[in-house]
């Protein structure tokens, strides 16, 4: 092993120091660096590449509103009354049709069910599975949301460094052996925060190791249909099907304040989920899901996904060629082959929370990855945002940064 | 004590079975009596008191839609988009605004978090304030929803016996200076499931027994609004300002399906409480929050609750005469002064299992009181809901009631 398992407790640039009245979990669950981040770069004169919004400009709100006015005509008493805890039949046999379609997976409805986006996921797959003291295998860097809605329920992170086209496999065998741990919690699309895509034989690697283990897999696949480069690549769903709970949003492919994502998970975990949901909120918003099935059902998603789809591969590409005009050839980056985020790391001599401080003062916003690190590190790196700037505040924020990075090295 | 205190897990009849992999939490985290009875319910032939629903015909469906499209129309890029984790700034100003003008509470919109419907809040709560073993104080009977989600958390359940007016006084002093809870947690308005609303004399009683104590009050006021027969009184909140988190519910007001609701809470647990939601699921749907604010600001909440409050008026003495009527003098039932609920306590020799059982042969569905009985206990008592069915129905469907309780007897 080259690391040893970490608990986030012992990270103190992320701990909150609530009285010793609240429960012992609060104590160790951090406070959201990007929200606190983001109230700093609210002001619109900011460049920001802090974020994690998808491109308001694509959100089809004359769609949704139709849709909207559709549901309230044809149906609005029973929309707006109480509804089950699953979610709407319709949306979940929608949800169940396109992985078949797309990836080729054959979904059962009843193995779905609709969550206040792919978030709540999380927070149900925690409370279901999570003791304290279980040991989750996390990719390094990992997750924020996921590290921070997973400490609630005071588990043990095993980080695993990830390469260019997926976890380490060397150290990923090892840990699975040596810890045999809970949860494998991963993002193999365009994963948040590094934007590396696993490539097919990583994929298939992992689940060799994982299969006949009791690790149950986590895959988030927030960012899946968001690929602006290359095939679609099986999930690990694929491969370990009785073994993978997955986890999806339209958050990205619809609009994120509608607040709807899913879970498919095998039915004996299905059936906890299902009792946590309920114990948690009683069910997902109904009318949301009304409104979702409705357009769903009269728009044309997949020319919608593309229409997003080549939109962030030019906003990809500008910040990437940005970059490479305007940071020094001592300064790297992720080549992402989909999703929202690019992940850099400076050079020495450019601390990121120092980088982040000087960008600041230059209009510009950037994320240290610090946050996204259960251990510790991180702190040459930076999470950058493309899909919430327009190709020109792209190249200029990115021009801004550049004379920052290059401040450091006078 | 007149009670030892009870843990969940004691109580095999809602206990579930899941396999050892599932966190400790999920074997004593109750499933929903309730929602397993709706399902065999549903068939509308069936007359069912044994729900929650409000009352469809008075949800606002054309103001609703009206608000919906006004957001849509005018900022509807922004209401879909991602939130704040607290909610929607007018919309809380709405809340703390109506609190000073019905209770004379004098509340800060910092201090109110939106959440998705008042069951969250518990769940929050939970996270927020509850460690295994933690002592929770709750009435006997018992909200269901709340004894569900705070099993999550892992309490001992301390319950305190409902007499008319409110808590027995001396097992409430008992329990909270034998025991010294973590949390209070009460429905002093229209109680579920017991009907009961707590007299102002208990109130101040109450909140004398508590001040000065460590307990945290966990006052849910989801049907205070809902008042029908006598003048509104103070929340405990009023007395114990600092103590108190307060939640609430647009559900019975408004809308169910949009899962509305709000914790109000002294700034400290706030902060937790925020940090939570953010890791529970970010933030609560925004395009609801943006059509209920908009709804709101439109429309006249007073009238609406007006007629909710006739309504429900008319539907609780319809119930109550139809009891007169048509069952046996050993049958005794609570006086609601408000909410959705009647109590029934059965004579000897009617267990409510046997008479679900065979109430449902007759096409009438009642909720048996057991699943509010953390201790076991409630085998002899209903309840029965009033808010979804006609009068007509009502009627005849106490009739029905009626002659199965005489089958018991003869």
């Amino acid at each position: 092993m080259d690391r040893k398992p970490t608990n986030v407790q012992k990270i103190t640039t992320r701990k909150t120091h609530p009285s010793p009245a609240f429960a012992r979990r609060m104590h160790t669950t951090p406070k959201s660096f990007i929200r606190e981040i983001l109230k700093v770069t609210e002001n619109p004169e900011i460049i920001s590449f802090a974020g994690g919004l998808p491109n308001p400009g694509l959100i089809d709100v004359e769609g949704l509103a139709q849709a909207a006015a559709e549901v309230f005509a044809s149906d609005g008493r029973t929309a707006l009354q109480y509804s089950t805890t699953e979610g709407y039949i319709p949306l979940r046999r929608f949800i169940a049709d396109r992985y078949k379609k797309r990836l080729g997976l054959e979904i059962s409805p009843d193995e779905i069910l609709i969550t206040n986006g792919s978030q709540q996921c999380l927070d149900l797959i925690g409370k279901v599975l999570i003791d304290p003291g279980d040991k989750i295998l996390i990719e390094r860097p990992g997750y924020l949301g996921a590290i921070q809605v997973f400490s609630l329920y005071e588990p043990v992170f095993i980080p695993v460094n990830l390469d260019a086209d997926g976890p380490d496999v060397a150290a990923f065998e090892s840990a699975v052996s040596g810890y045999d741990p809970k949860l494998f919690y991963c993002i193999p699309n365009s994963q948040n925060p590094s934007g590396i895509t696993y490539s097919a034989a990583c994929r298939k690697t992992c689940a060799g190791i994982l299969k006949n283990t009791s690790t149950i897999i986590v895959e988030d696949d927030a960012y899946g249909e968001l690929q602006f480069q290359g095939k679609s690549l099986p999930p690990l769903k694929k491969y370990l099907p009785d073994q993978t709970i997955l986890t999806g949003s339209f958050s990205k492919i619809m609009a994120p304040g509608m607040r709807l994502g899913w879970v498919c998970a095998p039915r004996e975990i299905m059936d906890q989920l299902v009792i946590a949901k309920q114990a948690s909120d009683l069910h997902s918003n109904y009318l949301s899901q009304r409104i979702a099935s409705c357009y769903l059902e009269e728009s044309d998603l997949d020319a919608h996904v593309g229409r997003i789809r080549a939109t962030y591969r030019e906003q990809a590409n500008t910040m990437i060629d940005a970059m490479q005009d305007a940071l020094s050839e001592d300064v790297s980056w992720s080549q992402p082959k989909g999703g929202m985020f690019v992940w850099v790391t400076l050079p020495v001599g450019c601390p990121a929370m120092d980088v982040f401080t000087e960008a600041l003062k230059k209009q510009v916003a950037v994320l240290p990855g610090i946050p996204f690190y259960v251990d510790g590190g991180g702190t040459d790196t930076l999470r950058l945002n493309f899909s919430n700037a327009t190709p020109a505040r792209i190249t200029e924020g990115i021009e801004r940064l550049g004379k920052v990075l290059q401040s450091f090295n006078q």
